[in-house]
């Protein structure tokens, strides 16, 4: 049972270029062990410090993968984007070594498409998310932005001119915009968890959170 | 003076790739007024109906974008990433032209820096940074997660077994693990802010936010 | 209506190589209409001649093949084999226009199964298919071989020796191998629906059918 | 003797991708011994566990063939097709070489001339074949269909609306269409022979042959 | 009849770089007309001066040539060279157009006979055959030095040692080495025809016939 | 001495393609002891039996030459020819270490200039020459045709219609057209001597020596 | 004759990447005319405001160069240095064209022995004389050198400490050194000639002149 | 101490080619010790007989820069120059590795900036600087020049017609040009230190010095 559970913490990232690297560096980080696993004899030597197992493998060949273990995994992350073809062939590899759960990176929607086609649980777009990230920071109106699957966003935006000293109930952002400010922030220091009594400190950012328009029309109106 | 305003809501992209064409999208969804640059003329075509401007030119040629007035732009992003000698020159032509913030996309933590030494005053990483929130996904602790600059994070996690009917202050999340629950959502529904005496519904998930390592710990053993 | 019923003969064929090019010419010779599509200037021209409609077109942009009215048509026949990527694209943008059947060819097990999984209703292998139907030429044992898909086969055979003369029914092929003689053939000549009492000509074929097992087997003794 | 017997089943396959590799599965599976041959070292590797003899070797090169004792082989089959040059050159040292029985694949008519000039016996199309018989089966008229050399052709047709319960006299398709049963089939069961007295079973498929343009024509009426 | 006599000067060259440029201009200088064909665009510019016709077309293309008339020419020259495919297709596109006299360059034996394979009456070597020159040359034997077809060669040679004044009876070169003097010449001066009688000027060479092996003996010794 | 003599046997060929192939083959068989140099493993590979001696070797690197004693050489022949870069290094390097012969393929005009600018004494044209060959070839009017350095022609041309039983006298080829016959020679066997008393056998050939034009003009008139 | 004087001032350059591109402009701040040539059709449009004839052709082609008259120019500059076929061709069409004073730059000592073969007159190679300035430099002994062709030097070192206030007669340096001072110099300040009586001033750098090693060696001990 | 001394004559070169390899060339003449680096195998063993300490690795890879101690040299010299990335990518690693003195060649005027933004303390040009240097000397005004940092130049030019036998006092050149002589030069002898009472040599050559714009005005004018 106690390798199972450890089984579980199990994560096998296919192709270790900028953003499996970082996966697998964040997953040892939370205390993971990675299999990883790519055809670039140099990164796979440079990886062979910080991983457990890095293996120079083919990921679109199923009994290289079997032979190494792969369909035992509880789960993968297909870091392979620039080429549609070996990303597509690699997950459909795995769909047929019945691995339970598949992540994927796409470069377009159709490639997002057919990555779910032909098995992908969850497909990530790192460039149009970052995007749509940098449209809503540039603007100078928020300080951090992100959105939730489901039309639900958090900001992190400078608090309004005069804020200073008065308390969010009597500033009345949920009445007045339809967000809830749920902790305050300033340089260096710890996040403080919000109440309607909180007194808003001098220089500190708020962190909102609400409907995605809501949040945005807000920052933009101050 | 309005139409210093407007000016303020001007944004010249240059690379209308992935990133770039999200950044473009989502401004003209946020009522910016977008000018489009791009070397590749099918590309250009393409955007062509979407935005006011978009025109097919070397970003690296100070005097083509003189002459198209970028100059004359309050803030720049510049979407060019796998072409690291064109992304560097494209944006120390931007610093000689004066634009006073200059936005840009790095592949790597090398790039990210000569990006900043030519005069990038703000530099993304779409990879990494995807790569670090997926790793946090894929264990299945959490169903979304983004971190903020300074070592805060928010994450959405399923509500914990035997939450349901309880209030947030029964819970004890604060006081067990320093996580702060900033509000409940329902699939389908909008979401709610919460305070202590918020009754956890059947099947919601909860907003946490806190420190990034609290958060991790939490999502970790629940 | 009748309109309607022309509709029904008519078919698009994206990708006029040695595959779709055939398709494209047989169809013609079968009397229906056929919209060609291919990317290359040159054969575009060349069929310019043959076909009422052909286009240069890129098949994996859905609102190009949208504005030649793709959509509209009962069929579509996919020949791009060699670039997995393009073929892939260029099923699902059919399938996303809702063309109701989708032919693609396939080069290998898994490029046609990513084929299926993005929606194309039949694949087929040329080269596989003509490797297993000259497997069974080349010993000499046979003249001419098919199997339909359900493990039925018909071949053309050289009677056996000492054959001329007698009736099927004296030689009693169904009874000693399990396969029938569904009729004879002598060069130059036509075929002759063959009964057990058919005489066996000199120097004919038999055409021969049954379960593809038993077909081999007969062919391999005699 | 005997192992002259055998060496009539031996069979030497030049070029292991689609077409070669199909040629040389199936022939194993019919019980010959094949050598293979390819200048790919991976591919090689991938048939050495399958193919009694596979070699690495230019087959252009005729001294290399004649050390691994091609000469001596009574079939050859040259897979190699999309290289013209190589393909050429290849079946000129087969003919160099003496082997008796050449078989090679072309991708075009021109292809297939010079092919048989240097001395192929069989040149086969398997792009131009398979483009045909899609054309047939795509209007949906035909589940399958082959066309032997000489205007010879057998199809499997649906059963005509109203024909089930009735005997295949009673149909009259030979009068009717020149067409004649040589069987039916129902989906999961044997094949039957078919006698004029038989009658059409309930969801049925026939297998008729004839003249090609008849066997067409009864299609598309049907 | 005159337009026919004509037209039997008529010569097509196809592939103008050095060799086939040298047949067109020497052509030229022998008062022929010469249709010159090249797919390059530059070349055909270049040569427009100076040939009546000179055409940038695919010489594989059959339909392109008919139209051109290259049917109706006695003889073509291929001087493609480098490309095997596209020499291969060239000859066998003039042999289906019926040429009735095809000249053809090969880089090597192989190309040669698949060269005469697919029609090609005349097939030359020019690397070949100036490297048998050069070698015979580069010894300093011989001062020239050709091989016509059947074993028969002529070299210019210099005169042996103490032969001037004497005359080529008194040589007695036939007797001794088995060649044939047919001519003296001085430098600057014309060839003079040689007989028994003539006496061997001061610093003449000889013009020497006969046997391969027995001029080339004769040169080595003298 | 004879050491000395042995030595001047000796030829280094750089570059073993068609041309400097032949010119080594060509060599040994005249009984020349040849060194060849290639940078191309396998051709080194290939002539490693046929050569006493051949080297993988940069032909412009002059120590890695002098390394392998090619500055003790009487003669090189520099075949490399598609490569002008190469080929003039080469050159270049052979007269810095001072070969006193030294001959060199070229593939143009401007290319033989450059050659001989940097020090090689004799340049050939192979295809140039073979180009002027198979112009006077092609008309039918020689059977073969070699032009020596100054203007002096040697032809192999059929005997003129009704001088079959005829003596060369008689016939006054050197009187009406300033040609010399100097020789008969009939298929299958050796060549004679022509003498004015010579009577011309039937389906003969004359060698026929003299002015370049003037053989020209003989071959063009009959 | 004025003309004739004006002609004296022009110069042709061909090839305007860095090298060619500085000479031009120096040489128009020098008020030559410049004729300026290369064949990248950008880089001719770049410079066409600035040269008063700038054209887009094939420097190696000399009916091309004719045609503009290059066969006019006293001088040329060929500024083509990465492809060494292109710079030495070019530079034998000038030859051949008669061009009296040819300039070329070198990326090689070969490649600079080829130019001098094929006629240029003077050959640079800046690569290798900047490599050598900066060995001098990068020492901190001077801060600016340069060595003229025959062994003689100019060097811009610090002056030695405690010179300050004493005149170059006591400091000796010729004495010592062998070096001679020439001037004198302080930031900003314009060069002061420098007899025996100069008293060196507080922080000014001394210009010295003299034989090649004993500048070294002076620099190199102060 | 001595150790101490001696690492300040220790020089790492990056980039072997012309400029790097005169640099290390020229630095091995002046007594220093080179340790080169290039990516180059075939280069690094050309040097491995002349530099002490001569090796293949990355100049990008900040760890193998400082396995081979590159940190601990108080100079580095990038000679890479053709590829802006690389060359950008190892100044950042030297710079990041905090070697005090860093130099670099550019190959354009934005190369030479984006160099400095990562750390380069010197850049040099040497393409642009030789087309100045050759632009003031193909006029035929001056037999040398160079023009240091600050707007002084000094050149070499031939004495003035009649100023042999004059002193230099009587010329006047200082007075009329603003020029100084430095010293006289007769070809094969020393340099004379020019004193106003040096009488010109009959076929000497001035050394000049002074400001840029009236060496330039002098040498135009004699």
């Amino acid at each position: 049972m106690a390798e199972n559970a450890q089984q579980n913490d199990n994560v096998v990232v296919i192709g270790l270029g900028r953003f499996g690297g970082q996966v697998a560096a964040s997953l040892l980080d939370l205390g993971y062990e990675v299999l990883g696993i790519d055809t670039d004899e140099r990164i796979v030597q440079d990886w062979s410090d910080r991983l457990t197992h890095v293996v120079e493998v083919d990921a679109t060949d199923e009994d290289a993968l079997r032979q190494i273990g792969v369909h035992e995994f509880p789960r993968a992350v297909v870091g392979i984007g620039t080429n549609l073809e070996t990303s597509v062939l690699t997950v459909l590899t795995l769909t047929e070594l019945g691995v339970p759960e598949i992540w994927a990176k796409a470069t377009s929607v159709k490639h997002g498409k057919i990555l779910r086609s032909v098995g992908a649980h969850h497909v990530v777009f790192p460039e149009t998310d970052m995007g749509e990230r940098v449209a809503h920071l540039i603007t100078g109106r928020m300080l951090d932005y992100i959105e939730f699957d489901d039309g639900f966003a958090i900001a992190k935006v400078r608090a309004p001119r005069g804020a200073a000293g008065r308390t969010l109930q009597d500033l009345g952002l949920r009445s007045k915009w339809g967000v809830t400010v749920v902790g305050t922030k300033r340089p260096g220091e710890d996040f403080h968890y919000a109440t309607p009594q909180t007194v808003v400190p001098e220089g500190c950012v708020l962190i909102v959170a609400g409907d995605t328009a809501k949040v945005e029309a807000y920052a933009a109106a101050n």
